[in-house]
């Protein structure tokens, strides 16, 4: 087969098998997964392939598996029987999905047993795809971090080939982002007629839907930043609350974005929303000065931490020396989490096999209060892809925890605190690739000064 | 406790507790179920409540189980730790969801074991939550088809509990209707100005999100509406092209309603397009007119089927007599699905037993084509919801069947039917409860008739 011929995907895939072969140099499994009920059998969730499946085969195809092995691909499907044809309506030969992933083989699902033996393979997301992979390979398929060895040699080996983006998948990022940027821009253009967090929320994800894409996570959509896993959105709207959107586009693909802004309903922040809003902007527009190959992401977290701290003495609302304060975890009860995360075919890339694509080898999360959320530490490389997001939140489960507020007692001016109660959550996300001579925002079109964010909305 | 200083829901829920006390004497041990994993564990599926949970316990809690016997309800949730409290935000005691639903008692998830012994249940839908099940019972839980004993007497108790509506459940319905006919109002004027379907689909499903509400399925939009199960939303919109939408909102508490229209892209019928989107409504409206308490709802499909062949040996399309050709199945050449179904908390209702529902004991299915695939043969009864929804479609795996093409060669002009070639899929559908006097549409603030669907699209 001569590679010039082929079709780009089958290409990108192609690159991506060998790269994978020099890591891995046994027989390797991979499924798709299929359809989960929703409430009776035939009422199912919207099919996701799994995100390994679809790095490998390209496409995103249910009930389907793959064998690679030096480099070669071996496609498992079964084709439409008539009467699927007929209610589902036709889909492509099994010759001609091995053609669009440029395999080099392709079978019935049925003979896929006899290829079982030996392979390495990944725990499936669903429950009736484990059991079948349990049953073939003739043994259990647990969580990858108590994984030995193939299975967690293949885990490693798949961290370390899907760590940084090949340009396949900066396409496919790129359009997830721009959809994602329109969605936003929708969003804040519909807040001042909006009653609900719900109408918000509508038009941002009819955006992603018009673009024939999905939503990669469950959209934040709230006056209530605070609460940070937020999938409410009955609150109304009232003129002098913040909006927080957390919301990204997946393409038809897979790849994901994932973008966060926080813009007043009014469409005219207050004098301390301002200031608070200012503040996370500039340790999020710190973090991507800084972000280029080499530099480690968790000094890009503990430069967010500390630009916050500084803030926050500034504003009188923290006391003491900023180095010192971040030492403490101070900034944490206004900054919990980390800043930002691997971001490809998962919002959270890779997040199934635990913390090994986030943590480089020999490391593990911290204890600290203020690191213990980091979902990355390990050096930036050119071609990974990371989101940037600092924020500011007053957490009435952190700020209110007796012993926290002991610890801090001295550390906090809890008064000068009380005048910025019209903010309760700000954060502010974009999508960041490292590129060889530092970094490009691929969501740069969605501003984030606060000017332009009023402008958006209107006010 | 005095049934009077009950809320509503609380006494909606008690009443239907005690109906169901009536039928079974046994105690009842029901789970809500649990999220389902997207593509790694902490991404998820929108989570959605077993649907009989739903019905007794009335509030959508994930990881919950309730227990019934003689009337009495036993909540077993775990109430939020403070860890998940800081991420989800504040969410309601045990206690206040006790009162919420009028429990009379409510106890931590750790005390379900010594609750269980001689349960019925029903099988979850998600695999963990059916392995619980199976664990804490110290029985497999398996298809309710095959359930002996007092679980399969429990199926038979619902479906007599669940098949007539109360108050409560039409209220609810009604409001996912009522959101259901703003969707496709909104559909229909965005069709226009849309270049795909995806855009059609994102602003009719807009709507359902602004409502608060999600969808009850998956939507089916598409110009391609020969393909009945058609999940794909790429094609471009073409002026000569008709454009079928499925598309209905579940409430929050889990309602469903279930709409299709069928409207030209222009806003304007062609001549072809018009004859038979007439002879589908008139299918429509022949059994809406017929639809009351007593009436077999096979035969209202079997109407439908009449009505269509009528039509159709008038269009020239079809030739013979019509009751003839209706025994010989050659209307379902373009209308092989049966005329509707029950509807409820599942947009098919209770489909997860099987047709335990659907059927009455001792009905089964037709081997015969034209009512195999009908799935409600039950007399009606006043309460019942169920869906009207006739079509005709010319779907290529039928009318190019060889055998088909050869059992059907004398009834159909096939010449006359290459003239409405700018028909692929015609579907109108409407939610109808069964009243003492006759039936409701619920959905009729959407029009139907082909002049004010024309209007709707603006022609």
């Amino acid at each position: 087969m001569i590679t010039a011929a082929l079709p780009s995907l089958a290409q990108t895939l192609r690159h991506r098998r060998e790269r994978l072969a020099q890591q891995a140099d046994f027989p390797v499994v991979l499924w798709s997964g299929q359809p989960q009920s929703r409430n009776f059998p035939a009422n199912t969730h919207p099919f996701r392939s799994s995100s390994h499946f679809l790095y490998f085969a390209g496409v995103p195809l249910a009930n389907a598996a793959i064998r690679l092995e030096r480099g070669r691909l071996t496609l498992f499907v079964d084709e439409a029987t008539p009467a699927e044809a007929l209610w589902h309506g036709p889909s492509p030969s099994r010759e001609e999905l091995a053609q669009q992933m440029g395999a080099d083989a392709a079978y019935p699902l049925a003979d896929l047993p006899q290829w079982t033996a030996e392979a390495a393979t990944l725990p499936a997301m669903d429950a009736a795809t484990l059991a079948a992979q349990q049953s073939l390979l003739g043994r259990l398929v647990g969580l990858v971090a108590e994984a030995e060895g193939h299975d967690r040699q293949l885990a490693e080996a798949i961290v370390q080939v899907r760590l940084c983006h090949d340009a396949g998948a900066i396409d496919e990022i790129r359009a997830a982002a721009a959809a994602s940027v329109r969605a936003h821009q929708a969003g804040m253009a519909a807040t001042r007629q909006a009653a609900t967090e719900a109408e918000v929320r509508a038009a941002m994800e009819q955006v992603i839907m018009a673009h024939g894409m999905t939503c990669a996570y469950n959209s934040i959509v709230t006056t209530h930043g605070e609460v940070l896993h937020n999938e409410h959105y009955h609150h109304r709207l009232r003129p002098d609350d913040l909006l927080l959107a957390d919301v990204g586009a997946e393409a038809a693909s897979g790849w994901a974005s994932d973008i966060t802004r926080t813009w007043p309903v009014s469409g005219q922040f207050s004098p301390t929303q301002r200031d608070l809003y200012d503040l996370v902007l500039a340790a999020h527009d710190a973090c991507i000065t800084e972000a280029r190959p080499g530099v480690e992401y968790r000094d890009l977290h503990l430069l967010a931490c500390r630009v916050l701290a500084e803030g926050l003495v500034d504003l009188g609302i923290l006391k003491g020396q900023p180095g010192s304060l971040v030492e403490q975890d101070a900034h944490a009860l206004f900054f919990p989490h980390g800043v930002g995360h691997l971001l490809g075919l998962d919002v959270h890339d890779m997040e199934d096999l635990g913390d090994l694509a986030g943590y480089a080898p020999g490391r593990s999360r911290s204890d600290r209060f203020g690191l213990a959320f980091l979902r990355l530490d390990r050096p930036l490389q050119a071609g990974m892809a990371v989101t940037i997001e600092p924020g500011f939140y007053q957490v009435p489960g952190i700020l209110q925890d007796p012993a926290r507020r002991e610890r801090y007692q001295g550390m906090v001016n809890w008064e000068r605190l009380s005048q910025f109660a019209d903010v309760r959550g700000i954060r502010i996300e974009d999508d960041v690739l490292i590129t060889a001579e530092g970094c490009e925002v691929l969501t740069s079109n969605l501003p984030s000064a606060a000017e332009a964010v009023e402008a958006l909305v209107g006010g």
